[in-house]
């Protein structure tokens, strides 16, 4: 089974939670960009565990190591890019009790109906939540290539459980400038409101004071991305985003823009009416979240993503016993984050950062390249 | 720009409003499948204008044409299926406006960012909800392809603007039984609830009255998938379908399952249970939609897509001259469907199986494979 | 099964020999090209049949019809380029024997294993020859852009038999110059060397008068493409070109510069010394065919094809009776063309240029775009 | 750029000649297969240098370490296998003047056309070599799991400069088993006729006297293989595997069957006629080398590979000097394998068994698996 994405610019994802390592490969990425090793560092921190009382104990350090594609003044060479992140804290537990009892809302079951023992269980295996961290480090350079080219990525909590941070202005100004500096500070948890933000550590802090956990939604958005960017039907920017977006374990749900409010909205309030300065061409209002017929309008993408609550939860729950076909209990051993959207907020960003990076390069605006 | 999807099974879309005519390439398809183009016709009916007070009046008949792909028996032949829809009804009206007046809610401005004039405006050109026939053929076949297998697929209007259909009961049984035979007679409205049509019929009389349109939801359900199939991280079921759904002009979001609900449960509400009866394993609740870690479940898919309201509308819209750089008006000539929604309906229905067909074929159980 | 190839430029080809018509999808050609349909049938008509007396007389006129992709100018504008070969002279003769006495040298035999009586035997279905027709349409759009970028793609039959014409020369200049004068003008036989052309033909007739057919070799050069197109490893030019070329029927050899001859060669015989006035860099000798490691060096790129002989010819052959299991004979019934290089000429240029502008589009000198 | 191909099975190589390491992602392999670490240990020691007076004295342990893709029993799990050879004997000597003295034969002008001075220069960076040693780890694995089905893939040197071996019977029978058993056992020069390894021995050391390379052809059988893998145009087995084979630098040739030769043929001799036995179907000549339309014909697959010189030579070459725009000669320094042929014998084996492992796994006889 494949793990990889995109089209000039291909991830691949590999590893297990309890694999010697996980890493990446990524083809495509344009060459002479240096990758800044600190900053990258820098912004894995942000997916690192150990932040706030939610958190895994299970402290890897999750150091990236370059194996190829930089040359010898530390830029991307053409070559694909390849990181790896050693796994050296895989104990040693037993976790055969999996290949028999499958825990609610994880992948268990389904692999073993997919894989008939062969799978690894260990962890989750490769449906850990630790592959995000290759992911991640591959889109924070993504992210960097992009900033250099003038496009800005951010996300951040738009809610956990009932409690709401407010939302990204939909449009370039004052107010989005304000709310980017907020998000860039914001931390452990990245809200704009930072009110917002201990009310949210509140509600997690309840779950796990139940053995409980709970979900919320991120908002990611990016501004600076020249109109004209992707590609109709399905490699527009929508598909592209959805599809690499679901690849983040506990997503379930996609939005851009108005999302599913448009649907209760009429035409002549949902339409973004356009306006010009005489040179820029910017809409009035960003109902479309940026994409229309799934190219880029210039203004800000914006999408919404519904995060689950934590499958894992130390109460007993419900399950089979494969070996012996009847129901029976299980109860899933180690401590967990309570929340996984907290830390889930770079991957977003990192992701979205290779989504868009690979239409940029796969599907520019024709006009801008043929009158270069 | 490409227009295709699928893996194994590859979907390629050509033509635009206003060509000699629209169709699609089906690469992979299932050899020895006897294509009932009677029965083709019958499904392509449904998503046809003509059938409510709210449909365009542009009746192209839309007859399927098969060029290539069948046998003397008119059975799949292990060669690329080749569909062609002609364009009929392609008045000769004036779209030279589209070229500097972008409409809003539309691709004509980033479609000139992009192409710089050399893009297709009549009509739309490919941006144009018509391709969505040639999308709904070719998901016709697989859909029946599906059906020999086992698997079922039906979507239902969940909601046309404030008014709701009841939802699809999450897991088999005598209520979804009743759902499914209720959405195969419901017609030209698809819901489960006839009264709820009716209602829905009068929300968009309404908004028609006004010049002005109406968004919805539609929820899909496919039962009878085995579990395994998927593939983890980007070619999940969920990934896959979200691209292919987002290749449906005026979608804005994709839910799976429990969705962006999800995001507001504890981990308790939110994980499914296992229960066996000894043989069959099934959850006793479905808020998975029927897929973790990218992998079915056994229990049914269900998703919901958000479709917004349609662009055009008869009002004047703010725009820009993009000849004189500065802003001026729109008005969108012509008569549109007020809601999308209804005829939308086969089309999700189409583009889910095919995106499931493509997952069943390219990333199937291996465990029952090697055991065959 | 697919049967399609490219990256950001991809054809898709559909039909087969008996079904309504043939053609082909051509994703991500640049927009704003003019198709000049004149010309296109002019190369087309290279590739027609009935220009010799060794050539079938099935006489199709290959009309191509362009269904879509085109604006009200003519221009490609961005959506795939759909383009439509009716099929008009399938005569209703009785294929069942083929279903059960597979043809010596033609995909008969594995077909039945593949599909079973599902493929379509009729005139070779998808195997027959005539599918080059469309990927002649599809290439000879691509070599026109090709040609306004630059680039020019040009074969000849090197060898029909025994009768070898001369080689291109392997570096630019007059000689190459008045070489490629020379197999412009060459018709119906597109060699260098008029006299050679003679040989050709009276090598084909003696063929034909023994109810027997013969192979031949073509050679193809492009000039003009800037060096550092391509990519390492397997998306190389070699790699690109090979994988289209294979998908001509009846080739079953392809060597790039000196070839297989290199295999008898020193290394201070075969490297290719470099060479600057200043400005260009060229090397002195061209043994790489213009490839080094995938990449184009600037030198003519130059590459050889195999084409076996014709596999109908009218003598019996031995077989099998599948329906019985036991040895049989066949007899091909039909007139087919006792050679097929002559035709193949400009289907060889088509693909090479196909495989040349997708790697130039997907893989270009990054360098330079960085600079523009 | 990207360095991956594959369809259902996808390899991805990454690495520089001095980078910390070189490896490779592959996904797509059946799960369950267990990884025999000694066996692929002894198979890349086939590719090993050292093993003759002609190799490179870099003696690089080439110890292939799984970072993921097993599970805890050491079998294929269904997720991407990682596998990652470390650099450990890169000498810090100065490769500058390769930036401005590209070496005859070599990528360093172009890819100096291509990255502008991004790409990395030290020991030919990504396109070294040493990326042969993933590509043989990779296929290592995939020619013991065709092994388990019944494919044996076996190559032997062809020629070594006018050296030539007997070739391979073309069908089954006790001629090609002893052939078989003869390249398996042959040492380190794999050719089925002792004496001709002997006098190959000779010819490279007599070039090497002379601080000069020879080329030669390697010829690869692939047994078993049922008939109807592959696809039509251009996922042939042709294709796939020229497309794989053309990965490997300095192959410069590929041709199947009678190759090149069967352009001198008529139709009456390269026409394999069919036989059966009642049971079993096979041809009674091979000209084809078991691939008619794409498809396997169940007959063996034959292939040969012309391979360039070793483009690193001792002697002074002329180049030019780009930093000063001039002609220039330049050196290379170290000690090369005067024929790279030798060790290229089991990477031709790999790549072979990788395409056709894709082949079965995308394209299989479809009719034995509805069958089944």
């Amino acid at each position: 089974m494949p793990s990889s994405f995109g089209n000039t610019l291909r991830v691949s994802i590999f590893g297990q939670s309890h694999s010697a390592g996980i890493g990446c490969v990524v083809e495509g990425l344009p060459s002479g960009h240096h990758v800044d090793l600190d900053a990258l560092a820098a912004f894995m921190a942000r997916r690192a565990p150990g932040q706030g009382s939610w958190t895994t104990p299970r402290a890897e350090p999750d150091a990236v190591k370059v194996v190829a594609g930089l040359n010898v003044r530390g830029d991307t060479c053409g070559a694909p890019l390849a990181l790896l992140i050693e796994n050296t804290n895989t104990r040693s537990q037993d976790y055969d009790r999996l290949l028999t009892h499958p825990r609610p809302g994880h992948a268990d079951w389904p692999a073993q109906a997919k894989w008939g023992g062969s799978q690894d269980v260990r962890g989750g295996g490769h449906f850990s939540g630790r592959l995000t961290a290759p992911l991640c480090a591959a889109g924070g350079i993504a992210r960097a290539i992009l900033g250099e080219r003038g496009v800005r990525v951010a996300a951040h909590l738009a809610s956990i459980a009932e409690v709401e941070d407010e939302p990204f202005a939909p449009l370039p100004g004052t107010v989005l400038d304000r709310q980017l500096e907020a998000v860039t500070a914001a931390r452990p948890l990245t809200t704009i409101d930072s009110a917002v933000a201990r009310r949210m550590a509140q509600a997690i802090d309840a779950a796990r004071g139940d053995q409980d956990s709970v979900g919320g939604t991120i908002e990611c958005v990016a501004t600076g991305l020249p109109a004209g960017v992707g590609s109709p039907m399905f490699d527009g920017l929508e598909n592209l985003l959805a599809r690499a977006l679901f690849g983040i374990p506990a997503i379930k749900g996609v939005e851009f823009g108005a999302g599913f409010a448009a649907a209760r909205l009429r035409g002549s309030e949902d339409n973004d009416p356009w306006h010009t300065d005489g040179s820029e061409v910017m809409p009035t209002s960003n109902n479309a979240g940026g994409i229309l017929g799934g190219l880029s309008t210039g203004a800000p993408i914006i999408l919404r993503v519904a995060i689950k609550p934590t499958s894992s939860i130390s109460r007993p729950q419900q399950t089979i016993d494969m070996a012996r076909g009847k129901d029976d209990t299980v109860e899933v051993a180690g401590r967990h984050d309570p929340c996984i959207a907290p830390r889930a907020v770079p991957v977003v960003e990192a992701t979205c950062a290779l989504a868009l990076l690979d239409a940029w390069l796969s599907f520019p605006p024709e006009h801008a390249r043929r009158n270069a």
